[in-house]
Parts: C-alpha cells; sequence; structure tokens
C-alpha cells in the first residue's frame, strides 16, 4: 500500500462526495469519530451528517491545491492535510480552506476518526 | 487535563520558540518523528532540525489565527490544527499558513510524532 496514493484516493472520493451527494459522507464516519467545523465540534456520524447538511448553501465545487500524507501511529492510521479553495456558486468568489483528516483502517478500509476543517480568510 | 489548554500551550510554546531560538525546537521531536514541510518529508530529530535550520530566514514572527484540538486515539495523543500568519522580517509581507500537529504523551508531557506546514499563498 502507497499511502500517498491512498490519501489521494480518499481526498478525491470525499470531495467529489461533498460536491455531488453530500448526505453520502455519513458512511465515512462511525460512533467516535469527530469533526471540528470552524471552531464548533460535532461527536458521531449523525451530529458530523446534521453539520454538513446544515451548510447554508446547495451546490459547492472543491479544487484541491495540495495533500500531504503521514503515518499517524501503530494502529495503521494516516494523517491527510488538505489545502484548496471551495466555491458555493457559479457568482461566488473562492474561499481557500486547509481541512485534515485522520483515516483508520477498518475491514480493509478506511473511516475518517478526526476531521477539522477551517476556511483561510484572506 | 483540557486538552483545549494543553494545545494552546503548546501551540504559544512551539512558536515562541520557532521565532527566538528555532535550534531549541529539535527536543521537541523524536526518533519516528516525521515533518512535512511544502510537500518535502523529513524522518527524527536530525532532519527535522537541519530543515528548520536551514531555512533562507533569520528572523520570523508568528501570529496565531485558530488553534483546533482533537484527542487522536488510545495512545492519548492529541491532534492540533493552527492557522495563522507569519512574517519573516519587518519589511516583509506576512504569509499566510496552516500547520498541523499529533502530540503524543512522553514522560509526563507531550512530543511532536507528526508535523505538516503548508504556506497557503493568496
Amino acid at each position: 500500500m502507497d499511502p500517498d496514493a491512498v490519501a489521494k484516493a480518499f481526498v478525491e472520493h470525499y470531495y467529489r462526495t461533498f460536491d455531488s451527494n453530500r448526505p453520502a459522507l455519513v458512511s465515512l464516519y462511525q460512533d467516535g469519530s469527530m469533526l471540528t467545523f470552524e471552531g464548533q465540534k460535532f461527536l458521531g456520524p449523525a451530529a458530523i451528517a446534521g453539520k454538513l447538511g446544515s451548510l447554508p448553501f446547495a451546490q459547492c465545487q472543491h479544487d484541491i491545491a495540495t495533500v500531504d500524507c503521514q503515518p499517524s501511529g501503530p494502529q495503521g492510521g494516516m494523517l491527510v492535510f488538505v489545502s484548496g479553495s471551495l466555491r458555493t456558486g457559479p457568482d461566488e468568489h473562492p474561499l481557500k480552506f486547509s481541512q485534515m483528516f485522520q483515516l483508520l483502517p477498518a475491514g480493509g478500509s478506511f473511516y475518517v476518526q478526526n476531521d477539522m476543517f477551517r476556511l483561510n480568510y484572506g
């Protein structure tokens, strides 16, 4: 397994799902998963999906600039660190963001144990 | 232990040391520690200190905008996610950056197991 390839595949899958079928993101989280979104914490798939579903825009387009990856420890996890920009409509200005994930292995795949998102105001 | 307070204290210590006595940062890393700096990976304290010491500016001033923290798993670690700006001289423009750390417990304190840094170009 090439961790950088896994990280890149995860990132492509995550943002493609976010931009095309946001409710499906819930399947990437498990009971102990935590999202920190602009400083607010959400624990578990229901709370996380509730937050993502309540974001005040119907469409979104992420453009990824960088993806970095490191092994996170003996559990076989990975830390994935993303920067990019997002646009919430064709007439909206792009907003820069950073996001980090810890992915942990489960059943031959990975789930998101930790997710932290911040807009980087220009 | 309040994880958010520990994260905030670590962040203050890390950037104050970076800006006033950069060689002393080496003591925050251990043998398996990894730094990814603008996409380049460095493993272990010697390689990490070598990279930090080779950065092409003598002075640096970090200003922290946000600090987010989550527990990272059963090892008792913490994920710390930072955004801010840095200035490499009084006449230089501030540069926005994001950085993430995994801190792991060791001997009543914490060391940096993972460190990923990116400038966020405006």
